[in-house]
């Protein structure tokens, strides 16, 4: 471990003070050293991806922010309503890193062969705390990228292209033979319309608008329902029937496009059908709901049987169930097809002190469809 | 198969018609002749089971049914909201039997050892189409009762029974160790109330009414949360917490009770948390509907977590699940058990034309819990 990094850094953290407020800040944070089997990653990309802006702002109400501190060093503060701070008891008065995944070089590396092979070389890496200038990390945590890949390409290595993967697997898994996406035309959605017109399985994107859809079709996708269209249940019904998806992933949560999801299904079955059964069919229809782009409650009209299913899906307990046999072979496909299937891209690249800026804050808070951001730092001293 | 059996006999039918009304009545049908392994069994008492109502009159308004036909076959008919006539596009124009279990005697049997050692025996049966003075029906859909059992202490042999032992063998199979229960004081809760004392199984009994909580306290129940206290949700979190449950059966369906349960379980769990999970807790939470009390949309606010479930669950895909080997324990366990674990109780007797007596109706198409009606037949004949 004789490489030298700067003994700190600056980290983004995320504070939900008991008097009902969010405060978003820079903090120097000594860079820890480096075990055995573990680097010191110079962070370059990092995403913001949905899953970290529920860590980020909490349920504090992102139009109430107001910025303080310096240009180098800003503080953004927001207020919590009141009803939501029973939900935030969990982290009160905790300081909290945030950041799922970034992509950097390494700079730094424990004295173990895997740590040193590592040294110098860009890599991909997953495990939190990754909006910061400096992550001390396990090796196993990091995966190196192709030597022409950009921080930039490799910084969305994980969580969208394995979401992508483990809905596919996830399906063969539990033995449905085509799926339903809710969100289309996000990049995730983008991503997994490239994996099954690889692989061969049938996708019913739903999308919000028609420019969504023209998008997705220009990307070759055969199943496009646009839920603003007057026409948009019989639609989707007649895309699940000619798929036959009986499992769906929702990004949205809220309202009623899950119960719609099911009855469409159910429908779809029941054409097929040749004798009336009271319970409904007995085939399995389930919806994955992974995100919660609509916050408000779920409402499930329950006419589709009694074999169907709502749950929650998250990635990492997904990733633990199967394996880490089976992760390293999507681990290592995603890797094989960074430039390809799992692209991602970003609409804006934003310093590590603009994330913490009220007006770009109110833009990326939107989640909106096609607007991505990316957090780069460190790279002029490159 | 020289025995003598009447050639026909009343059935009780339940029609859709496509101008948007329901007709029930009776009709005579001839008796089938029993085939090598079936018999002939009289129906001597049938109850009427939540799930026999939903077959029984549909999608119909039943304050609008009118009576027609004679005392002895009388007809009923009610009319049905035409917003609802969609979901009862698969029944349109059948004339459906009706009622899913009986008890009585064999009056004729198949030329099998099996069917033969039935005759003149009383037996328990299940497979629809009870509603009906004769039922020919397969020797393994017979349960032959203790030489002392009544058909009345015999007719609700499987649906209750098997469903209260398939949600304990349910929290068995998918790794929960206790039970919440949303209709506790109902015949099937104060079942699964025995069962749980009997097999040590925590059980969190949720009951809409003082009486109701006093009903099961004396049955020996140690968890009891009234939905109508305004502690409801702090009784349930506790109560929840001290049994560890993380599994519930839900009869009622819609509102907001299923989420709530969810909640209180999440509540319930990270009192134990050390550390804050963005995601809320890996613990699986699920909640079975089996039931639809409640009709209206099922609202589920989601404030969990991501480890959660909601789904249709059914007796009958649950038996064919575990495979004939442990159903057959399982209905050995209600024979053994018949007049106490399993002993059902009925608020009223009716005979099959009364059960088309519009006021009748009126009292059991309620489904009120602590009112259960059984019909009796044939027994003046006896």
């Amino acid at each position: 471990m004789t490489e030298k990094y700067p003994t700190s850094g600056l980290q983004l953290r995320t504070l939900v003070k008991p008097e009902g407020s969010l405060e978003l800040s820079l903090v120097e944070v000594p860079t820890q050293a480096p075990g055995p089997d573990e680097v010191v990653v110079q962070i370059q990309a990092a995403p913001i991806n949905p899953s970290d802006i529920g860590l980020l702002f909490g349920a504090a109400d992102m139009s109430t922010a107001k910025a303080s501190g310096t240009p180098e060093r800003p503080v953004v503060t927001a207020n919590i309503p009141e009803r939501l701070m029973p939900a935030m008891a969990a982290r009160l008065g905790q300081s909290l890193p945030a950041g799922n995944e970034a992509a950097g070089v390494v700079v730094a590396a424990g004295s173990s062969p895997a740590a040193q092979a590592l040294l110098g070389k860009m890599v991909a890496v997953l495990g939190g705390e990754m909006y910061a200038q400096y992550r001390t990390i396990a090796v196993n945590q990091c995966l190196p990228l192709p030597q022409d890949a950009t921080a930039a390409e490799g910084a969305s290595c994980f969580v969208n292209p394995l979401t992508a993967l483990g809905m596919t697997e996830t399906m063969r898994r539990e033995g449905h033979k085509a799926l339903v996406h809710t969100v289309g035309a996000s990049n995730l959605g983008q991503m997994l319309n490239r994996i099954c017109i690889q692989d061969g399985i049938g996708l019913v994107n739903i999308v919000r608008k028609p420019e969504q859809a023209a998008l997705l079709r220009e990307q070759g996708a055969t199943h496009i329902c646009d839920s603003s269209s007057p026409t948009f249940i019989a639609d989707l019904t007649t895309a699940i029937e000619q798929t036959g998806a009986t499992l769906a992933f929702d990004a949205i949560g809220g309202g009623k496009l899950a119960g719609q999801i099911l009855n469409c299904m159910e429908v779809a079955i029941s054409r097929g059908a040749k004798e009336y059964n009271r319970y409904g069919s007995y085939v399995l229809k389930q919806v994955y709901v992974y995100g919660g782009l609509d916050l408000s409650p779920t409402e499930i009209t329950r006419s589709f049987g009694m074999t169907w299913g709502i749950g929650g899906w998250l990635l990492f307990p997904f990733l633990q169930k199967i394996g880490e046999a089976e992760v390293a072979k999507l681990r290592a496909r995603v890797a094989s097809e960074l430039k390809t299937t799992f692209a991602s891209h970003y609409s804006h690249q934003i310093s590590l002190a603009q994330a913490l800026d009220v007006d770009v804050i109110s833009a990326y808070a939107q989640r909106a469809t096609g607007a991505k951001y990316l957090i780069t730092l460190n790279q002029a001293t490159q």
